[in-house]
């Protein structure tokens, strides 16, 4: 079984780990049986210090590959931060985004691979070389993508100003209204090598809960991947990141917001309904299941979705398995 | 009194630390009376995954800034390995340079302001900005100078090949035969703004117990550096790094048998016979005093040259300066 999912961070690298976990001890798969691939975010990627960092791309290789923060779900664990001590005291900008020195040691390799003319994809291999996260992980695009949030700013010309993503996100905690979300590069992307095949040649596709705008919606931006989902012979299926109104984690309310769209699972729904197959929406919100959605046919299930432990994770995907064999049927 | 010493790393360093107590504490001079520049050696510079490393620059401003580690002589006190270790866990190349934390962040800082265009002067002062090392450290030069070893090798053609400096240095703790030692890049060096400035307007020009060949050599090698030491009107006072025979730190005799010279103060002072006015040697050296090196007019002074301690180093420093306003007289 060929399974391709597109995620974001956290929530997505959560997910992924449940549905290996479900693949290999619950259902019993042998390690040839099935194959994932995960086609990552990578618009939330920016350069500090000079180094690259690919916040969601190391979230799931760290997450899969055994050496991420449990507590925080992102970073290294047992993390040290001599580095940032130490650029701090030289007065280095930005200083509103800590890198912890092991996961400098990261940034370090793929930034020096880069330098050198390896693509991104190359650089991602090379890394999982030694994570070893049991999931083939493909950025989106090799091609510079990076979102951007217009922001409210009474000294700038015309009253608003652009800043990056993780500016927004980790300076301001996306508590300044945003705008608009742009994705800057997106229309000048390519797909990286795989991700079109490996959502055409899918048996399944999983969007797990990650945030629909800056992380599904940008792997979304890139030309030729809606195309493809819309194309695919496999069924899409997804997973609300909203339950009852509210984001499961992270602050997807404040992206839903910039676009105009109210914060519900019936909403994230609707920017998939072009594509979308099966919907797993929580128990919370199960006035959804059997309803039309964007008046699109989609199979809306309600079951629980809050990822609390590996044990509940793998339930979830096992929900997704089970609803995208139900609708291949 | 207008100072300018040319120097390696630690030696170089651990000398300026001691003239610095002598000016400030013993002779009394007060802060605006004195300027100290130090033209310091960029030639065992290396760029280690993909971080700017400048060894000598970096002793001398973390030695007089304070933040060196006492013990080794260069480093950073209280050092961390965080990234080093995880660099190891990825197989990244070298594997024999091991870069502390702390220190990695002013690589980090150095790289990037490179990399914007800026010049290794201007970041070296923006370094010292932090550092308040009590001198102008300019690099000998901006443009990039590696020193490289020849040493036999059956396996390449001709069975000889050039490795980096730090490769012999630190992974072969220059025991493999060294046969030629080059400065690539020195012929078409310039020297970095202010340098010959400060020869030629200086009251006197120190050369610091600093390896003769890959620290004082390569600075010497930059075009105009020699000239304008033959052409300073500032007597130029060397302090022997070779004491009885043998270097008192460092692996000065390695790269001295490359020139086919012997390892002694005598063969060091040979180096400099075209400038130097003054020559510090150790009492151990006593029989060299009043002698004529290479035919060349210098005053031979024997006296205690083993940097003990603070107080013996900054002994040595007044030593070097009685010497040099003895021959202005």
């Amino acid at each position: 079984m060929r399974i391709t999912a597109l995620a974001g961070g956290v929530g997505g690298a959560r997910f992924l780990r449940g549905l290996l976990t479900y693949l290999k001890q619950r259902h019993g798969a042998a390690p040839g049986s099935f194959a994932v691939t995960v086609i990552g975010n990578t618009a939330d990627d920016i350069t500090l210090h000079g180094l690259r960092v690919c916040p969601d791309l190391d979230t799931i290789m760290y997450t899969l590959g055994g050496g991420v923060h449990e507590g925080q779900g992102w970073g290294r664990a047992d993390e040290t931060f001599g580095v940032a001590t130490e650029l701090a005291a030289y007065g280095a900008q930005p200083d509103w985004f800590t890198l912890g020195d092991r996961d400098i040691a990261t940034h370090l390799v793929r930034t020096q691979m880069l330098n050198l003319g390896y693509t991104l994809s190359q650089v991602t291999a090379a890394l999982c070389d030694r994570w070893q996260p049991g999931v083939t992980l493909l950025p989106m695009s090799d091609d510079p993508v990076e979102t951007h949030v217009v922001i409210d700013d009474e000294t700038a010309e015309g009253g608003q100003k652009a800043i990056h993503f993780q500016e927004w996100w980790v300076r301001l905690h996306a508590k300044v209204p945003a705008r608009r979300i742009l994705a800057v590069g997106a229309e000048q992307a390519k797909p990286a090598p795989g991700v079109l095949d490996a959502i055409r040649d899918a048996d399944v596709v999983l969007l797990p809960p990650s945030n629909p705008v800056v992380s599904i919606g940008t792997i979304l931006g890139v030309p030729g991947v809606r195309d493809a989902l819309r194309g695919t012979r496999a069924p899409v299926i997804g997973i609300s990141p909203i339950v009852g109104g509210a984001p499961v984690r992270g602050m997807a309310d404040a992206c839903l917001t910039a676009l105009g769209l109210e914060t519900s699972a019936e909403a994230v729904a609707g920017l998939y309904a072009d594509f979308l197959k099966g919907w797993l929406v929580d128990d919370s919100d199960a006035h959804l299941a059997g309803q039309s959605i964007a008046g699109a046919p989609i199979e809306v299930v309600a079951r629980p979705l809050i990822m609390r432990d590996l044990a509940a994770t793998a339930d979830i995907a096992e929900g997704a398995l089970d609803l995208a064999r139900h609708l291949g049927e």
